[in-house]
């Protein structure tokens, strides 16, 4: 089985959404990432940092799952990093009510010595910094390596940011993140610039309209499922992180042919995960259910003019 | 063939883009819609209105397409409907500078007679009781009619835009006029308030975000081609619905999954429009043109997920 490691905050989150609010949740980037990676046949470890706040229950969640968190450090006299949020009515804009660092202000992340070797890692969003410890610390080049991160360390970071991006194959960001990193409205241009930077393939999250993936010359488009009611957005770019990378991860082919149907795993998953307030979703998900929604992907987009 | 009646404006516009400015060029509803369906191996003609001011050559340029034209009056001693616009820095929105209806005021479509038994009909946007009036003038109960609307005729017509919604088939509207419809803000939930409407099939335009076929529980994306530069967006809707229209009526196929291929071949037509300013792209627009970049559309969307 193929090996993925996957770094990014495990966190608490406070959601409000126009449809209600949580107290702190279970959340944070590798949190949704290796919810989502644990739907393959793979082994997954979380390399992360909490509080001795954080109830045992939630690492159980994740071990529950096959993930390794021999990777997560545990600081019992410090504080778990969290988040808190409130959502516009339209559901793709939200105003951060508080973060607090915590813990995660001095992490020095250590990838578990069995996964120094993982095929795959998944740089989930953190600073800049401990990204590229990460990949330090494997002992080999890894087969691929994806990297997401958000506009936050583009103002306050962007020289380390712009080193990680140099080392990564695939980059995984939101449009607006694409545009504010290339100066350049027009996606096609932005991820042109991306490439540049060092990436070979760009991943354009466009949240309820979808994903696209370049390489090169070639695009793909993968749309968002449309749905009937978003009922809370958190976590949805991880989720589809963590889809894409766990699927490749699966198949072990990395070519740009498999990449298409792994934007697609990454865009059904990330559909559940709105679904429901925080990992409420992503943690009882049967895998007949992904069969079904990958099924409506297909009649969603699959069409059949006879070009002669 | 089939036949395909088309009514809307035909008209001058005068553009300004971040890319340029133009004087009185060639616009309208029906023009554009004209010039997509022209592509096809079918039947049509216009139904309009226009002043004495209006240029010959541009006549002569819908007729030497095969475009019937009989059904244009002109109206010697009045000034062609003008519309001036300029667009935002995005190219997602824009602000009207000049509206003159001019002829527009007092149009009493006439539809040739031997246009009259029309299998397709197309109400391209115009005051509701206009698209009435061609819906009225067909002799028998037209196989299909679509019709394109937007929102002005929402605010200031909306019980006879309602009453004419009621007659369609298939209505083509963009997201935001959706939502201001039915007050809705998911488009699915938008759509199904359409169809209860009248309307079996919604098709919901989202611009550089592609286009939602709906028809009962289905639904079916495709997406806009990445493109590098939009030179200016003005008749990409009506482009899109006359692509969508003349496949229809060149196929004589109007099942759900025939229409999936009318909305590819609307979208393609439209990625060629905003190429130029006005209508230039798609007057000299090949047919080789088309059928290379419903190739690029297939790679663009195309995936092969085996699901067992």
């Amino acid at each position: 089985m193929s090996k993925l490691v996957i770094v990014g905050t495990v966190a608490f989150d406070a959601i409000e959404t126009p449809f209600g609010k949580t107290d702190k949740i279970l959340g944070g980037a590798a949190t949704y990432i290796g919810l989502a990676a644990s739907q393959f046949n793979i082994d997954s470890a979380v390399v992360s940092i909490v509080g001795g706040d954080f109830p045992q229950k939630y690492l159980d969640l994740l071990a529950d799952r096959n993930i390794d968190i021999s990777g997560v450090e545990i600081v019992k006299e410090g504080k778990t990093f969290f988040w808190s949020g409130k959502y516009h009515n339209d559901m793709n804009s939200r105003d951060t009510l508080a973060t607090e660092l915590n813990v995660l202000a001095d992490f020095n992340p250590v990838v578990p010595a069995t996964y120094r070797d993982s095929e795959i890692v998944m740089l989930g969003n953190l600073h800049p910094i401990v990204q590229l410890s990460v990949l330090e610390q494997m002992e080999s080049k890894p087969k691929l390596v994806i990297l997401d991160t958000m506009n936050f360390w583009m103002d306050c970071a962007l020289p380390e940011l712009l080193n990680v991006i140099k080392k990564v194959d695939v980059i995984t960001i939101n449009d607006e993140e694409a545009r504010q990193l290339t100066g350049e409205y027009s996606l096609v241009v932005a991820a042109r610039k991306i490439h540049e930077m060092g990436p070979k393939y760009v991943v354009i999250k466009k949240g309820e309209h979808g994903a696209l993936l370049f390489h090169k010359d070639n695009v793909f488009y993968a749309p968002a499922l449309p749905l009937e009611e978003v009922f809370d957005p958190t976590g949805a770019g991880d989720t589809f992180a963590g889809g894409f990378a766990g699927y490749l991860a699966q198949t072990k082919d990395i070519s740009f042919e498999n990449m298409k149907n792994a934007v697609i795993y990454g865009s059904t998953l990330a559909s559940f995960c709105v679904e429901k307030f925080g990992t409420e979703r992503m943690t009882d998900l049967k895998n007949k259910e992904v069969h079904h929604r990958l099924q409506e992907f297909k009649s969603l987009t699959q069409f059949d003019i006879e070009l002669t």
